[in-house]
């Protein structure tokens, strides 16, 4: 049998509860292909502040380095709202982000047949969305330096930096051409090259990529006429490649499409170590503790770690397999119930999904 | 009679057409009111490119500032694009804004009823959404330094730099309060605070300007989420009021909502001095000169320069009703065009609008 060390981030609010199911979950499909996963939780978020005043202890970090793959829940709530923002559930997140080195996100955007009417778009808008954003995310505006708010002549200034080398962009593009490989092969480069030197640098060195994949076709496209294409007609989308602010704001907007962001997950993977697996939602502390949350983008996420973390991909499919089935039972947490769909909390479409498998 | 100077740049590809246009408009409803408008036309874009070498001739920016107000049409087009960036026709566009200081965009994106099939939302949701999205224009990452692409121990580095100063942030932060005002009285303010140290000075200091405008309600959302929340639904928000860059990607988000961006016009102005105002669209080459484009963005900015620009609330209204007249009677150009409607192209719909007036 195989064995894996997976580290646990439950993290705040909700994640307790999905990461319970999504650990049945894991256990269920181990048990039937043979293959061991050794859970060690750690705190991280709100509940780490708590603890111990970091949102990111030290333990967690290296927690997180000495196993094969992190199953992160959400974290943040609004009793950490007010922190500094070096001591706020954020700052832990970004911090397990550079310290893993997980420069590559991917965000897959995919409408559910069953739960089509979701979404706020029309049915023959969204029908057939199949878009995976690769976002950029241990660089940029996130991270750039200089950074901090400072006295100018009596006023204030904030500063930001947004810079990207030409190997950060390399480094991304390559993973985005892979991807648009496996998928329909076209891949879309959003940037604001019109207005942005690092934007230009961006356009210039994902161009000269292409040579090297002569199987996708790239086209480039201004972000702010993104923002407006995804929601006029999305269909347009196979794979988007940018960078870590635009990339924030446009896999949001591209899972919103959906309707159901309660079903999507997420990967942030590094060139070695272990990548991040994640639902796109977050903690949503206001339903925290009362059974009601929706587990499937967790469980989809421990999908994706079985897929693009330990190269498990019959795993995987069994997991979507089973997402698949109790949707087509009809089985619906709140935030995608419907007419007619029975409804259930987050331990009871745990308990479906388990005995679909 | 009253007189107003207005320059006029119809720039490139449609711009001429639809300008002509609203000057035709603008021209009957002076008579009516007994308005005389002096029309000076200038180059800008792409049209002072290939005639100038410069995006922005020294003489154009000088003809705007001794004018009452500035109708632009759009800039750009195919043929420029790949022009080294000072001499492409957006640098033009920028120069233009940070020369007359307009630090202040209002872009409305409102759904008008005749229209409501356009979009690509459901009607329940899109129905009488009517938001105003108030852009910081003259600063931020658009305008910040450092910025350029530098060599970096063998590597290329691409920077910008996100500047905003406390009392930049004041000066558009009070024309919003002073927007939803005059609308529906709430205020969303967008950010990025839980990651940049520019949101969170922005954030404090829109947060002390509520104290000023006890009858306008206050709300703070980062942008990831406002990407989401206007596409899950646009009704939540009033007035928006955010940075540069993130009012680029959000105005045009919102304006797409509509799924008929060939009718918003918008407004850009300063504390003293001529407003530019122009409609949402760009230049449309593939249509330019072929009498297809739909005039009635031009003209709503015609209109938007009347109330905002010259404050000629009557003429304004004048105007607006014309353009709702001819919808209700059924006028349509190609981009608007639905069954049973009556096709019409760019100077029909002038005509109508004449006879309309
Ligand atoms: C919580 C926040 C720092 C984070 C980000 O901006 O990256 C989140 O929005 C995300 O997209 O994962
Ligand atoms: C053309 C471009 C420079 C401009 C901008 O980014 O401001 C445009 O997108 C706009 O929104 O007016």
């Amino acid at each position: 049998t195989q064995q894996f060390r997976i580290t646990l981030l439950p993290g705040d609010g909700i994640g307790p509860e999905i990461t319970a199911v999504a650990v049945d979950v894991l256990k269920a499909v181990g048990t039937k292909l043979g293959i061991q996963f050794d859970f060690t939780e750690a705190p991280i978020g709100g509940c780490a502040i708590d603890a111990t005043g970091n949102p990111l202890p030290d333990e967690t970090l290296a927690t997180c380095r000495q196993s094969d793959a992190v199953l992160l829940a959400a974290i943040g709530g609004y009793k950490w709202d007010t922190l500094p923002r070096a001591q706020r559930p954020e700052t832990g997140l970004l911090g397990l982000r550079s310290g893993l080195q997980l420069f590559a996100n991917l965000r897959p955007a995919t409408i559910l047949p069953q739960l089509i009417d979701a979404s706020s778009l029309k049915r023959d808008i969204i029908e057939g969305v199949d878009i995976m954003v690769v976002r950029e995310l241990t660089g940029g505006i996130y991270f750039g330096q200089p950074r901090g708010i400072f006295d100018a002549n009596g006023d204030q200034r904030g500063v930001n930096t947004l810079a990207y080398t030409g190997s950060e962009i390399d480094r991304i593009g390559r993973v985005a051409f892979e991807a648009a490989k496996k998928r329909q092969g076209r891949l879309c480069s959003v940037d604001k090259a019109n207005v942005l030197e690092v934007s230009q640098l961006w356009r210039d060195r994902i161009t000269a990529l292409a040579a090297d994949y002569s199987d996708v076709e790239l086209s480039h496209m201004y972000v702010d006429n993104a923002a407006m294409q995804l929601l006029r007609w999305p269909k347009q989308f196979d794979t988007i490649v940018t960078g870590n602010l635009f990339g924030d704001i446009l896999s949001d907007a591209a899972a919103m499409l959906t309707g159901s962001i309660g079903m999507l997950p997420s990967a942030s993977l590094g060139s070695s170590g272990p990548g991040v697996f994640e639902p796109v939602h977050g903690s949503a502390p206001d339903i925290a503790g009362q059974d009601k949350a929706n587990p499937l983008a967790q469980v989809l996420s421990a999908a994706m770690m079985l897929r693009y973390g330990l190269n498990q991909p019959a795993a995987a499919d069994m997991i979507e397999t089973a997402v698949d089935a109790v949707l087509n039972q009809g089985y619906r947490t709140g935030d995608i119930m419907a007419d007619g769909m029975q409804a259930v909390g987050c331990k009871a479409m745990g308990d479906v999904l388990l005995q679909a498998l």
